[in-house]
């Protein structure tokens, strides 16, 4: 039950810190690196608890001999190679600058560098004063963009919704096999997504026994555009048109999307698992479900694997395509050392091999 | 606290009998009935707890004095003028045919009866031994067919899912303002829609934290043909086609469909609020969302409203509609007791107004 | 579905008030009050939602025509003859003084009226501005105090937990058949319990899944003086002593107490029934629960009744008493309706009889 | 995320089989097992899903390549060195009474091996048809009979309400620090401790939103003597005394103990922690929580651990304890793994050292 990885700084080990580090995805990353043999955690910056124990303030962490410190940008480069960022947007890429500047590099979870085109950014978030920095910077998706971040020196972690429809239709528009402006994604996420922060509309009484939309109105919730530009980048650059509603889980963890597209021709269910078993063959976290079997959030909850389903519906002729994962492993924190592994020429699945705990 | 409706027969009161009242739409309707001012509740039958105090087996019905008896179509059809079946399919159609030889009124929550077109039915459920009978039935969505109900004796209950899709759907489909043939339905249902009976997969376990699709592989879930017959009865006949996926939630009662069209015209939301104001302004059970208010299964759940918003997504060109009910009072045994009072002519809202909750 | 109340001002109705009506107390109020039939509510005050309809922040409240107020004493005092008075306990006291001073009939939902020794009050609350009013507070436990709040004028209707542990144990203690300083009360309570405050450890995703202990260190959770007071005035004024640990349960209602006492004799369980039958014969919302039927959640939950079971464990010569109740309905609102009616010469059970659930 | 254990058998590794594999106990021994260092899984019976790939059947176990087989005792007996038994009572002791004549080492999670008096087992179970065998057997809580198990080849791992029980009352109770016959254990369990057998009562829409007490009348739960003849082994063979209730809480995994005990002595909580510290200071699982810090299931769900807190009560001068684990892990699987380790000569805590999963 030791973890020697803080008693002695091993040449094999990578210093490394996160910021940000009591939130959902924070402590998550906390969880992960604290066992993952090739990194050594030295520190974890939070400011509503500066100086206390990781594991008195969340006792799941027991086994973690840290202290949350305050965020000095010059202490914390020094002393860690490799940065996660858990901040909100818009202070990400300031902190992200500053490491950059001192060579560390940076893993940000926020949609700070997410997009190459910063106006599609700026429409939707507010000013992007690093614009020059966000064309250096990789998309974390790892089964799609894993060759680019082996260079990576700033890597953008997609989100969990983002990450759920992209391994769900990659395949399917890379190959052009689907009318590209003719897609809808239902979607549906726990309250981890939603963050630690204290909201009357997340609380346990109002969330529990409830299910509803939200954030769709107006331009739109920010992750479309998003999902838009990636899936356009695989086809050429045509031109991707979603629909995109989200909705609110009375769960903890987990998102499942239920998406629908138009194909170009009548494909069996097979030739569509086969398609996708040729695209995901290197990709150890994706699971191509058989035949009439499900993606559920039990069996991917707890570990950073995505499953996905396939189903030609002859009656209305549309491809129904569902993909489950754990919103904070694979759609956040779990992809981040993921994306850690590959830019250090690890093996991708280094302290993430976990089976889900069930039930 | 005392119900005297059983004490004394009065002349007002019509005497009504539940059939498989142990079943979760069958004890929903025991707890309606026995508070409607017009009801007297002579009997209830459950094979598994035949001659047991319902209030013993059952503590939340504590104020009932009433004992589940056994199925004798004879007995209760003298005793009774009306009789609710909540049987499963199959069994439903021979029982209702001897009830209407006995001159009993019949109002059926199976589906044995919700199919003008009996092949559809046969396709399928299994063979239609009434096809006499179903040619009667007049389909219980009371806020479309109300006017038929006035004069029904045998009366066919929708079911959940059919429910909160057709109510979401009637006045876009009628007025024609929407492409018939390209409808995307994507429900999710609380756990009492799968009933009663002990399933591995409905095991608090399995649910618990979990959230899939099922049942819409094959030929489709057999509630589609239902759905598509219905909406087409109410533009002429024209062809329907609808994507129709159901969705396992976390949660005991309560649907939200989230529905995907594509209008004709680009309606602003203001417009299509007042469509659906005006088609549903005798139905005191619709509540239509105003601005971007959205349907909850929290504020449905113990009633018999069905909560309804709209919205035009100017990027995708879609309608996006969402309806949210409880499955076992809109979507079953509320929804049945609105049609008995239509069939008598009482108040659309009798015994309705306010309600308890179980499970 | 259409109640009339706000429209004309019946004059066999009563106007009433509610302050502090957006939190979860008080929205059941509102919702119970609307539809009792004795009652015309003139106001809901709500700092944070003043000049809003109730029915649009507050959909499940759809029925209801009102608009959030501020609270100002002097107007409401005019308008309402009755307030029920949910705010936090010390702002309590001083709107109860003013109301008092014009005359208006007071029913406070907070502690603050709870004590007769104010001494206790204050060890254990703040100091306590208004002794004098204090002496003449009637404490709204109606199945023990019923006569004393038919000539009441100011309430303090006592909580949760209080109440399902005074209702359980008040026959015993009377009848002084158990030891009196030796008792252990462990109760289980859901989150709206809490209130509608936003805090972290409230967020769905840190209760969902869990259950622990809170509160009963240092001078021990501050109902404990108060259940000992009351008990104590069952049986003389003779000494009573428990250990009270109150847990968070993953539901948003409902309260379960698990209490464990010594019997001073071997009593049968059918003789504790029976004396408990006895002591609750007038009083309809309580249910003994017969053989080994055990009072659950589900069965109170949306109801003003309270179950309780009785066992003489042979084995540990202990008597194990469970109790439930809904902590928004007989733990709080429906209890202070309940002392609503007795306080105006109303049938107890008057508005009370069925209710719907938020949230 | 290869797992080579099954590829290719390695001479360090020692062959295993699970028999009852497809129950949840047995389920979360396969997902410990394949993981475990020095283990080859070989065998995993079930009736019910006999010759079906144990991925497909339970998609969380994706990466696991073996297929459910049929319970041969011989085949099994030869292929494996030591087997886990997940089978009722009853039916284990047949079949490991099989085994342990092949010569294989037996960890049986069953009750039948757990007492020592076997009378008393026959009295709350039934007829003991291997005492000699049940002579032999080693209690399996590793953190009190640890030495034993070094040299056991029958354990009896105990079950998750009796561990959380002993762990808590085994330093006060060793120490004679109480009153021996007067000690009160309330428990509550998530779900998954009842089993994966489908029944009504544990139906997601029974058990949702509830909580309530059962099976502790009569002759009172069968885990009760268990709990006393362990606890009494402890303190040279007094007399020990307890009423047990347990509770079904709406949670799938996790039990939480709460226990009250009269202290011989007012003991400092301070002094309480230090005895406990020490008592435990080889126990890698046991956590004893600091100052008013509180065992939560989510801290320990998923893990190996048990968190326990000490309070004593000045009011009422009672001791107050509670002690939470995961009932799937250090209530059964979890611990029978350890049981496995010691046996072996393994570290206590090879194959467990995981982190809980939060939130």
């Amino acid at each position: 039950m030791r973890n020697t990885s803080s008693a002695t700084v091993s040449k094999e080990k990578i210093p490394v810190a996160v910021i940000g580090a009591s939130g959902y995805t924070g402590l998550e990353l906390i969880r992960l690196l604290w066992n993952h043999p090739k990194v050594l955690l030295t520190a974890a910056t939070s400011r509503q608890y500066e100086g206390k124990q990781v594991s008195k303030v969340f006792p799941h962490l027991n086994q973690i001999d840290l202290k949350f410190s305050d965020l000095r940008v010059q202490t914390i480069g020094k002393s860690a190679k490799v940065v996660f960022l858990c901040l909100p947007h818009q202070e990400s890429m300031e902190i992200a600058k500053s490491l950059r500047d001192l060579g560390t590099k940076v893993i940000d979870l926020s949609a700070d560098f997410r997009f190459k085109n910063t106006k599609t950014y700026e429409k939707h978030y507010c000013e992007h004063t690093q614009k020059k920095l966000a064309k250096e910077a990789v998309y974390g998706l790892c089964e799609i963009f894993g060759e680019d971040l082996r260079k990576s020196f700033l890597t953008a972690v997609p989100g969990c919704y983002v990450t759920s429809i992209l391994l769900a239709l990659a395949p399917l528009v890379q190959g052009q096999m689907i009318v590209l402006d003719d897609i809808i994604c239902n979607s549906a996420s726990g309250t981890s997504g939603a963050g630690r922060s204290a909201k009357t509309n997340l609380l346990f009484s109002e969330v529990q026994q409830n299910f509803l939309a939200y954030g769709f109105h107006d331009k739109g919730h920010r992750h479309r555009p998003e999902i838009e530009e990636k899936l356009s980048m695989l086809c050429g650059g045509q031109k991707i048109k979603i629909a995109f509603v989200p909705h609110l889980l009375p769960t903890s963890r987990g998102i499942l999307s239920s998406i629908y597209v138009k194909p170009i021709r009548k494909w069996s269910d097979e030739t569509l698992r086969n398609v996708y078993k040729k695209f995901y063959k290197r990709s150890p976290f994706i699971s191509i479900m058989s035949d009439q079997q499900m993606p559920t959030l039990k069996s991917v909850v707890g570990t950073n694997r995505c499953e996905i389903s396939l189903h030609y519906d002859q009656h209305s002729e549309r491809l129904i395509i569902h993909s489950a994962l754990d919103n904070l492993l694979k759609g956040a924190s779990g992809q981040a050392v993921q994306c850690f592994n590959l830019m250090h020429g690890f093996e991708e699945t280094l302290g993430l091999e976990k089976l889900a705990v069930f039930p």
